[in-house]
C-alpha cells in the first residue's frame, strides 16, 4: 500500500466524520437550551482535554502528520476556535490543506527517519512506516474517540456510524 | 508498505499497551479498596459498551482483521470474561493469536475482496485497504481509547503514554 493510500483517506474519513458530529452537538444545544461552552468545553476527567482542544488536536495529528511524512513545513495554528462554528471551520480547512498534498510527495516516506516533538521539550525519530502506525494514528484516532465520548457521556445523541462517517 | 508491517504491530502495540493499563486498573482498585467490577462495569452512558465489553472488542477487531485479511477462519469467541485477571488473559491470548501470522499470509490483501458484518443482520465488502484504514483501524483504535477514556473518568492515573505503550 502507498503511504498516501494509507494515511489521507483515512485522515479525510474521520475529520469529515467529526464535523458532522460537532453538527449534531451543536443542534443537540440548541434543542435543550444547552450553553455551547458546557460541551465545548467538556472533558472526561479535570486533568484531561477539554473537546476543543481534543478537536484541535486531531487536525494537528492530520495536518502535521502528512507535513512531515512529506518534508513539507508543518503548519503552526492558534488553537483559537470558541464555538462550534469555528470549530467546524479549523476542521474544514485542515480537510483542505491534507487533500491539497499529492500521492507522489509521500513516495518513500515509509523508509525516511520522521523526527518529531514528544511531549515540550523531546523528540524523537522514526521511520515514516512506524510514525504512521506507532504515534500518527493512534493518537489522531486517541483524540477523535475521545472527543465522540465526551459527546455521549454528555447526552448528545451519535453512535459508532458517526464516528466511522457512515450515512 | 506491506499490509502485515501496516496492521500486525499496530495491533500487537495497543493490545500490549491495554494490558499495562489494565493491570493499573487492577493495582488502583487494591490501593483504594475499590470492587474491580465497579470499574469492569463502568460505561461513558448507558447504551455504550461497559470496560469489558470495550476490551472484548477490541482484541475481536485486531484477531478478527487478522483472519479476515489473510483468509483464515475468523475465531470465535465466549465473551465471558469477569476480571481484570481474566481480561489479561484475553489480551494475552489476542496478542498470541495475532502473533503467528507469518507476513507471507497476508501479500495480496490490500486488493482481495473482504466481506465482514456490520452490526447484527448486514454485511459489507470493502478491498483490503479500504478494509483496514476505513473499517479496521478506526473501530480497534476507537474502543481501545474508549477503555482508556473509561479509566481515566474513573480516577486510574494513566496517561497518553500507558495508551501508546511508551515505557
Amino acid at each position: 500500500m502507498s503511504t498516501y493510500d494509507l494515511t489521507v483517506p483515512a485522515f479525510l474519513q474521520i475529520l469529515g466524520a467529526l464535523s458532522g458530529i460537532l453538527s449534531k452537538a451543536d443542534a443537540h444545544c440548541k434543542a435543550k437550551n444547552i450553553q455551547p461552552d458546557v460541551l465545548l468545553s467538556a472533558r472526561l476527567y479535570p486533568d484531561m482535554f477539554p473537546l476543543t482542544r481534543q478537536i484541535q488536536t486531531v487536525c494537528d495529528f492530520a495536518a502535521k502528520s502528512c507535513a512531515r511524512l512529506t518534508g513539507s513545513e508543518v503548519p503552526v495554528t492558534q488553537d483559537t476556535e470558541k464555538s462550534f462554528a469555528e470549530l467546524g471551520q479549523r476542521i474544514a480547512k485542515t480537510i483542505d490543506y491534507v487533500k491539497a498534498f499529492k500521492p507522489a510527495q509521500f513516495d518513500g516516506a515509509e523508509t525516511r527517519d520522521i523526527t518529531f516533538p514528544i511531549g515540550p521539550s523531546n523528540q524523537m525519530t522514526l521511520k515514516g512506516a512506524q510514525f504512521i502506525t506507532g504515534f500518527a494514528f493512534p493518537n489522531f484516532y486517541f483524540h477523535a474517540s475521545i472527543a465522540h465520548g465526551i459527546l455521549r457521556h454528555n447526552g448528545v445523541e451519535i453512535g459508532k456510524r458517526d464516528f466511522l462517517g457512515v450515512k
